[in-house]
């Protein structure tokens, strides 16, 4: 794995310059697109071309359960997990119907749910029938942990083989904001107290139990955050290993992938410590209301497209977001010059204040 | 006119609250789609169907000249409005990229361009070749503006028939943001130093130009608040009071239209203030860094769905929004509800803390 990591290249600089210098000969005035600017010169730096279509686009949702759950949690119960595994394949979830819209794809991979699942378009990668519960073990041996991460690499190498250029990046997993709340705390070393939200929806109940969980797992692990992949194996899910190796995937197979809500933001934070070089491969989608959410996005300094007051996961936020990105770079391709539209610049003599 | 705004119907609050009754039952925790929840049951009530499937999108784009481009008010020369009309024609603008992805048509209204343009998808409106200078004279007379305003309406009565059912609205006029400027400094009665800004990209002398303008403007008509359509005919263009006329017919055939930057806000600022009713059928689409466009936002108590940094106009910001709406209504006609996908919902047994 550490070779692996070793071999994400960086962005383009020259392609970048390219892109940039491009931009600026379109008909529109200099800068006028924003953030939709710099998501076509990001994109060309990832994929080192000046304007790759990203027709191709897939929404990768990872699914695994956890054993933190026992601690109730969460406000549904554990078997939600495959029920809305089982919604994904059948096309009758909110990410279906925003994949539809974005054109894209939905890959669902079973990284580590605690079921029997078996159906012609599930990925199967499962490493366990769930993790064990963080609060008095670890979630995942070292092996799985492994497992689990280069799962999520071959994922994004079969997709990438078979052609896909943009990537959302989302998950499912009852009891895994309490897995993302426990990464970040250890990660930026902050209070249970700021990471740990509702949920699905929690009551006053529930989120006092699911704050006292993280806690508890804190305590036991005693967690380094110089050490991301023990941090992994004793705090994640395997979806979340799973999202690690996709943000490290992106960086091999120079791809642009779009983040989704608070756990693959979490595991994207994982993946920055591993790779600084792989984070400059992602966006992120948008904020939720998930309050660690906006604290990882801060410490990973990435600004996201939507706030939306979304707080669903399952890759809604980064499915909307794929739009975007593809407008963004289809400007690059598309839009006239000044000069090949035969349209006056700012810069003409006729425009000159006399 | 009167009688026609008289005519816009209320929101239909009982289709509304089916939405939002069906919301709750669909397969993800309550309320976790935010601002996209919102979205659906708006859309419910414009046209009063729980889910009307919004696939034949339009953006339309109003273009029109402005005689107080003789004060030097825009960084580009006004020949440059009916050669981007070309550009908008040949598929060439940002605007073309982003209606594509949007699956949307794109169409360019001559409301008023200082040119003589044909072409066979132009939907040819002329008023008169550009208004007149506002700082020395009316804009328009009542008549150009009735003719203009009763002309974006029958845009919307001839493309709703045509099957449209969710449009983008956005302009091009050199020298529009002064106009807008104008109408908002009255409207709002803010001073011009708050909502002029640099366009397309002024320089500070430009800038100082642009200010004086609109002073001299406001201080030649003394223009009244109280009467929009004295308002628009003095200080507007015909773009604007074409966007007026979209403003309204939104509400006329029950369809959203998803409003674009400042020029266009500003035309719904006074739409609102001729039928508060109608202003239900519009969502904003962005907020743009000209500095003016957020308080007519706030001003018209609409929340942007983006903040990308944008400031073209040309309906680029709409047509961004266009897959998100489409996604919002989506929801409700595609997802499976917990029943129907036989999930457990929070509430079950099972659930329950022992």
């Amino acid at each position: 794995l550490e070779q692996i990591i070793a071999s994400i290249p960086p962005l383009s600089h020259s392609r970048m310059e390219q892109a940039r210098h491009r931009l600026d000969m379109l008909t529109k005035p200099q800068g006028s697109l924003g953030r939709l600017e710099q998501l076509a010169i990001q994109v060309a730096g990832i994929t080192d071309q000046l304007a790759l279509p990203l027709e191709k686009k897939a929404v990768i949702i990872m699914a695994g359960d956890h054993g933190v759950c026992a601690e109730q949690v969460s406000a549904y119960p554990q078997a939600v997990t495959a029920q809305m595994v089982g919604n994904y394949l059948n096309g009758g979830a909110a990410v279906n119907v925003f994949a539809k819209r974005a054109g894209a794809d939905v890959f669902c991979v079973d990284m580590g749910v605690n079921a029997d699942l078996h159906h012609p378009h599930l990925i199967a990668k499962k490493v366990a029938r769930g993790t064990a519960n963080m609060t008095t073990a670890a979630a995942m041996s070292a092996e799985q942990m492994q497992a689990a991460v280069m799962a999520g690499i071959e994922v994004m190498e079969q997709l990438t083989n078979r052609g896909y250029t943009l990537f959302a990046l989302g998950e499912m997993g009852i009891g895994n904001t309490t897995s993302a709340a426990a990464i970040t705390s250890c990660m930026l070393g902050l209070s249970p107290e700021l990471t740990v939200g509702r949920g699905t929806g929690l009551d006053e109940d529930g989120l006092e139990r699911k704050r006292s969980a993280v806690c508890r797992a804190l305590a036991y692990h005693q967690p380094d955050a110089i050490q991301p992949l023990n941090v992994l194996a004793q705090l994640g899910g395997f979806e979340i290993a799973g999202m690690v190796g996709v943000c490290l995937g992106a960086g091999l197979y120079r791809v642009p992938v779009v983040i989704d809500g608070y756990i693959s933001t979490a595991a994207a934070l994982l993946a920055a410590k591993l790779s600084p070089q792989a984070a400059s491969y992602w966006m992120a989608s948008h904020r939720s209301e998930e309050p660690g959410h906006g604290l990882v996005l801060e410490a990973l300094q990435m600004r996201p497209l939507l706030e939306l007051g979304m707080r669903l996961g399952e890759g809604t936020g980064a499915a909307l977001c794929l739009r975007i990105v593809e407008s963004a770079v289809a400007i690059l391709s598309e839009m006239a010059t000044f000069t090949s539209a035969g349209i006056s610049s700012k810069y003409d003599e006729e425009n000159v204040p006399k």
